[in-house]
């Protein structure tokens, strides 16, 4: 059942977890123009007043639950009184059209955050603005979650983590990010996604670019980012030497790790993101 | 490709996890007749010394995969130096045979932790044997751990922690459950289980059930189990009234927290998974 009441959160499942509540939502998206669910874990001190809010952006074939189930977050959120807000990674559903060849790098699951031009996708595949502005305007309009706001994601959510800030001066406290798709348009994964998404004309994809984005930012976030050295997608796909050259080169506040014998999966992830936590944290609660 | 080596280990991954490693095997199991996968946590103290290991049996359903990507468990793992066994919950394979009816609580993946009797079942659900005797002496001989052993499980896999244990006195050093089947032989699930793999004679039940077990248990290892008040299963099929009187009558030690709120999820587990290694660790790290 298709539900077009903007605003209007159906909610679909709720767990108790770490003295606070993991819930999912179903709502209609007027910017994606389809229905989607998205996650929250709203720490026990959410219960007494509103909390900030690390938003979350998965990698690729992601949906909302599998940071939610693996990443281990909840425990350390519960402790610090932060909640976790985790969007899906692409319009859905039968009406959104996907990959002609049902490849897994594009289409569903894989809206690299930003707002298409192109046909067919300008008319759903427009995550930039979900993630930004329709998602949290809605959440803080609807649960116990105030407008201070982090930000951070992992593989092609570590690119939209990055995107998504640097564009938006302001809009958000505190930024990190785990093997983030440093200098999207010159990986192939960002490249398949960015001629279909924005065209041929490659000036436009530096708009989407963090590296490119970085060279301009009026804002000056400081960055945390945790990179595994045996990611197999490390050399062609992730390139975070590209974002150490950006940053280094307007002196971006950047603590780049990279960790030996870790690989690009969720124990990655889990291995590290307490220090996100608080990371965000730092910001958000002061 | 099936490989009939007894003792032959084949890695399928690898994953680097909060400074130890882990790993996925398949091997062929002589008591199950049929290949089978289990997966390891080693804590990174395991490559300098061989560590004790907190065996888990997971419920219905599940795989090895579930507890260790969801639970959470290997932060407090890698902290205390134990390692973490998870096997499959049943035998698996074509040749291996399951539910008739293709149901999800019994046949592949509810294997109930027994050894069955009754044809086709007696041929391969031998998981009794398979987690208290095969895999950990193929575990202790190829992997550095020691045979300083716990138990634990949830819902089946906590029945099957229990009775486990109960039944092979001196074979662990710690025991615990979470929202554990504790009176298998008047559960729904048991009932049905257990009449196909042990036959119509209830009386043959009874050495396949926590409450009977507890009742003549020659060891008194210290219970703790804990059980989710919201739970959807705990008033039919997991009944922890009845092991708190069981142990009672024979003042058999146990500490049942029971939490309001929580229900049957991994989001239940992964909030107490920490206190439950911390009680193992106690027992096989002294």
């Amino acid at each position: 059942m298709l539900i077009r009441t903007p605003g209007s959160l159906e909610e679909i499942t709720a767990n108790h977890s770490f003295g606070g509540w993991h819930r999912r939502y179903r709502h209609y998206s007027e910017t994606l123009r389809c229905e989607m669910v998205f996650a929250v874990y709203l720490p026990p001190q959410a219960a007494r007043a509103k909390v900030p809010a690390l938003y979350w952006l998965s990698g690729l074939t992601c949906t909302d639950e599998n940071f939610m189930q693996k990443a281990g977050a909840m425990r350390v959120a519960a402790e610090l009184g932060m909640a976790i807000v985790a969007p899906d990674t692409s319009p859905r559903g039968a009406a959104v059209p996907g990959d002609p060849d049902g490849a897994w790098d594009f289409g569903h699951g894989a809206g690299f955050y930003l707002n298409a031009t192109q046909p067919p996708w300008a008319e759903n595949y427009r995550m930039h603005d979900y993630v930004v502005f329709e998602l949290p305007e809605l959440i803080e309009a609807s649960l116990p979650i105030n407008a201070s706001r982090g930000l951070s994601g992992h593989s092609m959510g570590g690119h939209g983590a990055l995107v998504c800030a640097l564009r938006n001066p302001g809009r958000y406290r505190s930024l990190s990010a785990l093997a983030p798709i440093c200098h999207a348009l010159a990986s192939p994964w960002g490249e398949k996604a960015f001629s279909r998404y924005l065209g041929a004309d490659r000036t436009a994809w530096k708009a989407w670019d963090a590296c490119e984005l970085i060279a301009d930012a009026s804002e000056r976030l400081p960055l945390l980012v945790d990179q595994g050295e045996a990611d197999a997608f490390l050399v062609e796909q992730l390139q975070p030497e590209t974002l150490r050259q950006a940053c280094a080169a307007v002196a971006h506040p950047l603590r780049l790790r990279v960790h030996p014998a870790y690989d690009h999966s969720y124990y990655f992830i889990a291995s590290f993101i307490d220090d996100h936590l608080r990371h965000h944290a730092a910001a958000l609660l002061t």
